[in-house]
């Protein structure tokens, strides 16, 4: 930690400061620059105690505090330099392909859900999502279809041999969904809610963690540090839109997090776009703008028919739109050398 | 539902929207006006399908949808337009006087609790707080004492006669909780993970429902209308700050809130000056700010060291502050009318 | 515009509402809902006054208030279905041609400018960039060489064939800049100062609009209309990133302006990703997605010793990364379709 | 400056960083930790380069840089410890009396502002606020009567004796508004097109600084450094709602800002719950709150008919609503020790 000290501060407050930092485990060292007395704390600060309290405790002797460590290590590159892949069902996540995950926001019904995974396939998908369990906004609005929705995904695996990823929302449900999914998703709800995240690493699925409404990076890398910390590699980082002060679009899709994650964290990167808008007009470019950018995977909603869907239809694509949408991405695989 | 239409709109296009709009089972009532013509899809929102995609579906003819009806039911003035109150061992929440809720961030140890709840009794405290399950933003951070902690509560409980209110953080620990707290605290990164509060409201003991760091106002209603739709009518709503782009403080309290929460919702409104600075110097200032702007209750984090409390030791005051702080409120509590 | 009014409402209460949307120059039509009734005011909004006063003039009786009509017309999609291109020194930007736009953040001085510019021509750019006038955060650092600094870009337009972009900070200067310049930009800070844009509009140059640190879309679509309507049809609007919580990247780049701006209004979309980011580590990245999501032109920032620049070093790409940067985009603008 | 450096670093990265650390000027000072070696860089940061370029540069060696000095000098309390008044017209700001600041937020007509004046002043406030010039987000929307407003302004003092607050748009009218103000307001949009600021400071009359919808704390300050190291000492902040991702206001009052302000500046702070809110039935509470945290003064809209007003109608109060304001706020005056 580095502590900068006031200016103009009497021997006997610095004395003070220098007693608390060493009671609390640090070996102090002073350096006196031309405007300020700047303190290096030196020790493990994943071990010691946060000297954040300093300038609380000495406000006439403390200006403020910084950390030097980074807070997360498994997620971090420097402790597994290599890329990490994924595996779901022989579909590589963080490989030479770019994996396409898609389906409908929510299952509704076997019809609805049958069309959209073989449309999906037949476009190129490898992993289909659906949603069988819904955090709403509103208690008044469609909640999941639940287990039902979850046997019907897995209906929808047999036929078509795609992986599935569908949404955990409880710990009650953890073995439930763990025993449909191929890829476990912890929803921007839930991605602080750690024990969530904790429950699905510790089923050994993969697990699909997407990034809060207003988390930051170093947050998400520690929400993502509970995942591997719980014996589980296989972690997927989602960016999906983060809140800020616009309203034309529902979210705000951060797509440098891409170039971000691949710079601070091993595990491959996922882009939802359909989330990210909110709205399917948009969808098409922000896809072609991930694969351009070096996501590993797009995550995409897509409906038969967006407008009787029960949940979030303006930005689900439809089954034409989406298979437009693939054949568009192609020449952007291949320009960012993907296959 | 209001449903704002593009210029130049050709009579087939016109009637392809209408026809939607009655499928999804509104009754249209079309108003001509200057520069555009808007739809009023007549019917009950909270019933049918959302028209959110009428504008992804009919891109040529529909500009834009807007909501007419407002989303909560139970937790509004119009519902219920006198004040609630919530009762906690026999100190009203909500009524004329201002209940004030003081502890340690974290639980850590007998005598650091015991300490802290006789000298917050002292100052005037009604209601003792202090968690046992702590959400941290790294894996490698003190996640509370759990059931030992609970325990000391209880003791201090006994000692002291204040209430007891602490946080929930996994549905496991609902019945555990319960069995201990006289309010369940749902947290800011939890506000959202309905399933918790709808277990907590099950329980029937009162629950404190804190915004989330990136939660609308509108949102925050919601999630209060899962307690209250789930039979559990003791909701608080507590403001700890949102978040922004400021550095300067954690976070950025938002006391507008206290007017606001006033006008459409009827349930009590608590501040939590602690976690909304995330500094100790600023919570005096805040205390004053909220009991100005009507606040029904304070909910403030106080330490007997806060240079070694195991958890966010920046914002937790000493026991000399605290006790100050409540001297100084005083003329500010009068000022508004309140005890 | 559309008044939604309170449930329960006297005869009484809506005839003064009545009355006074009449006295503005409207004519109320009535729709009775469900749980609402809803008045629809026909008339033009962008001629009468507003009646966003409705809530507060008559609390017991309007609920909200909201507009229908956009506000902004010459920029609007409607008044100009095609695409405007706006051609510099023989380059068409929003053309089939991505442009270019690259140099340094100030100019230093003549060795500096001359390097680049030779440099970035050599890599394939059209337009040089250049700040003569720089806004900067705190008085005590550089501002930037004034007129001498135009001199020295006006010097390397002769030498190399460049047009040349360069910062308008004050009115005083309007003259001055619009001398030298080809395109007059309006930073980020100034894009709501509207005098600001205005004087750049009436001196017939090509004005490039940043949108600002925490501009809406709706905002910054205004903001161009304001330069439209001084009879300048050259404009550029350019997304440099907004302000969020985020604190690992200087700012959050918005990529889903592009097609945002492509879809609402008809001038050419520029994309800044050194401002964007403020890392140069992310701007290769930043540039493939935004050529892939359909940008018009990109404004980079280059310099021969980015470690020894007098501002912004920090974001600034070597000569080296910029020529790698040309070189590695050319398949992305290929995919899109461009030149 | 703190640079923070990478583990296992080889001793050649090291030599490299160490030499362009004293290139740029700085003495360096190596402290080796745990988990990181870091460098204090000693020097004068106010003087020297920044080496915020260095991760940049040396991307395996350098993990961060971070700046230890404060970058504002004269507006910061070490320079001027005691509290700084802002005198207008015999009444002083910063002192005892808490000053309050009303008036339309346009001037539209002789009969409209009169009457406001003669109100506010009987009601106690002692200066007098109105837009001569308005910025206007829309260019169809009405942008002041220009220097007929700032007569009917002067005119107003003549007859009630109150000061003048009015704002400053342009640099080309402000020897003309110097001419009529009593106190230059530089508005939120314009708070970092410095310019502005520095051209109202050199008139030598009383600024005040409104904080800019994205400002952070440290940039306002820096803007005020602007002020004051113009050679003009009348320096008035104003807090007036900052940019979040809430709707249900126009902006988020930051009441924080009222202990910040007081903790690191000199000047007096202003709070502006008009703006701030955007709404009138707002405006009671949030001038209660900032009076109890410590505000010198407030500047509140006030119209003699809201509903017909020419500008921001929904944010203005009615004289009858500002009387009965000005009653209920005395016992906070009271509380606070004020007069």
């Amino acid at each position: 930690m580095i502590i900068v000290l006031k200016p103009h501060l009497s021997r006997r407050d610095e004395t003070a400061v220098l007693r608390e930092i060493k009671k609390l485990g640090y070996k102090p060292h002073i350096m006196r620059g031309v405007a300020r007395t700047v303190i290096g704390a030196i020790g493990d600060e994943l071990k010691h105690r946060s000297l954040e309290s300093l300038p609380g405790l000495f406000p006439q002797a403390v200006e403020s505090v910084m950390p030097v460590q980074k807070r997360y290590k498994l997620v971090s590159r420097e402790a597994h330099p290599a890329n990490s892949t994924v595996e779901v069902r022989g579909n590589l996540i963080g490989g030479r392909k770019i994996q396409i995950m898609a389906g409908p926001c929510s299952v509704e019904s076997e019809k609805q859900l049958m069309t959209t995974a073989h449309a999906v396939k037949a476009a190129g998908a490898t992993i289909l999502r659906g949603g069988a369990f819904k955090p709403r906004t509103s208690p008044y609005e469609f909640q999941g279809l639940g287990l039902k929705g979850l046997k019907l995904l897995a209906k929808a695996r047999r036929e078509t041999g795609l992986g599935i990823i569908t949404e955990l929302l409880s710990e009650d449900h953890v073995q439930m969904v763990a025993e449909f999914a191929d890829i476990i998703q912890i929803g921007a709800r839930n991605s602080q809610n750690f024990q969530l995240p904790i429950a699905a690493a510790r089923t050994g699925k993969p697990v699909l963690l997407k990034r809060g409404l207003s988390m930051r990076i170093e947050e998400w890398l520690l929400a993502g540090e509970y995942v591997l910390s719980n014996n589980n590699p296989n972690l997927l980082f989602c960016e999906r839109g983060i809140r800020t002060f616009e309203t034309y679009t529902r979210n705000t899709l951060d797509l440098s997090t891409i170039p971000i994650i691949k710079k601070e964290a091993h595990s491959p990167i996922v882009i939802d776009p359909s989330q990210g808008a909110g709205r399917a007009d948009l969808v098409m470019s922000m896809c072609k703008g991930a694969v351009a950018m070096g996501a590993d995977a797009l995550l995409i909603e897509v409906h038969p028919n967006p407008a009787e869907a029960w949940s979030d239809g303006a930005q689900q694509v439809s089954l034409e739109l989406f298979a437009r949408l693939m054949t568009e991405l192609k020449p952007f695989i291949a320009a960012a050398g993907r296959d």
